[in-house]
């Protein structure tokens, strides 16, 4: 039995909860029903000379198994879908087609949606943000309607759940303090349906429980 | 002997000729040796349906062999990196590690120098834009910073070259308008390695040869 350990955050302020990135991997553990251990990070120890040595950009998660050591949630995602056919089909055409949606979640998306959550999230109240949200919203709606239409008629974006799925929806859920997936109910329904995976639900759970532990005391 | 077609831009402006990502997968059909036709999109073409149909944001390259189409260049490696060990090792765990160079650059590196490149080359004079390009200047550079960083002391991320290698000095590339990459000696050398491969420049010179041949008549 291998034996798999992720780095997460001790805790992060509410915007982020159930948010972070080590959300994904562990929802695609919880898929495909691999335990796995957890090393927390408290205050300033991303940048540590010691996180940065296994994570170069000071982010989590990290994934550990048995001396390999794996960063980026996309590529994790490979790693662990190896070994559960529900996250990358066995069918060579069809695995292909997952790793087309991953790679659109993280590159041809999340790009686009990042800049929003950014500017929402980090500089409101900045001019250049104000000036620029119109046009990140457009620039983030035109990729939302093309993953729509990509999924009128089906349940997942290849008709079954893959980690391409995984992603997108993942990627989707940034924009909870938004309106702009509400507002496209393909979309909506798709997240919710991602959402309500036992899968999804064990791993939100999972993250959220160090944050409800871990709350900084009022000063 | 399976049938390899890809899609492509009869022209681009300047800006963007040697750039467009068609020249990631055609470097990675050169390194592995594989031939390939090309289907060639004219002004206005890539929002047609017919090709949203197979590249749901309207972009290219479009990569289809045999009946499988696929879009996302990061995608399109690692269906050519299976049959190409230069580009994706057989070991697992250093196939492992290629994924995660590969996404790193994709997820974690792009968006950033994206972010620059707009401001750039199609806001440079918006008033939001000149606000925000010395913040999106820093962002950019904690991550090429920390490339470097994992550069040190090696060739390649991994040490060999490998499709991570090939879609990090792609987006490295993209900032050849600016001095940043320039400035970096580590990345500078690392972009010109790269640039250096036979199989980059045999690709480069197959995408500029059309752009050259189908640029517009002067008005």
């Amino acid at each position: 039995m291998s034996s798999i350990c992720i780095t997460a955050f001790k805790w992060v302020p509410p915007f982020a909860q159930g948010l972070v990135r080590d959300l994904r991997v562990r929802w695609a553990l919880e898929e495909a029903g691999l335990p796995y251990t957890e090393k927390l990070l408290g205050a300033g120890e991303q940048n540590s000379p010691a996180h940065r040595a296994v994570q170069p950009f000071g982010q989590v998660p990290v994934y550990e198994e048995d001396g390999l050591t794996l960063f980026e949630s996309g590529s994790i995602l490979i790693h662990i879908g190896e070994k559960c056919s529900t996250l990358l089909p066995k069918d060579p055409a069809k695995r292909a087609r997952a790793y087309t949606w991953m790679f659109a979640a993280l590159n041809s998306v999340e790009p686009h949606v990042q800049n929003l959550t950014t500017i929402d999230l980090f500089f409101a109240n900045e001019e250049w943000a104000k000036l620029r949200r119109p046009g990140a919203e457009t620039m983030a709606l035109g990729r939302l309607n093309a993953v729509a239409a990509s999924l009128e008629g089906r349940d997942y974006l290849e008709g079954e759940f893959t980690a391409g799925d995984l992603l997108m929806i993942s990627v989707l859920r940034n924009l909870r303090h938004t309106s702009i997936v509400k507002d496209i109910p393909v979309l909506a329904a798709y997240v919710a349906r991602g959402e309500a995976r036992p899968a999804f639900q064990r791993a939100l759970a999972a993250q959220l429980a160090h944050f409800a532990k871990n709350e900084p005391k009022a000063a």
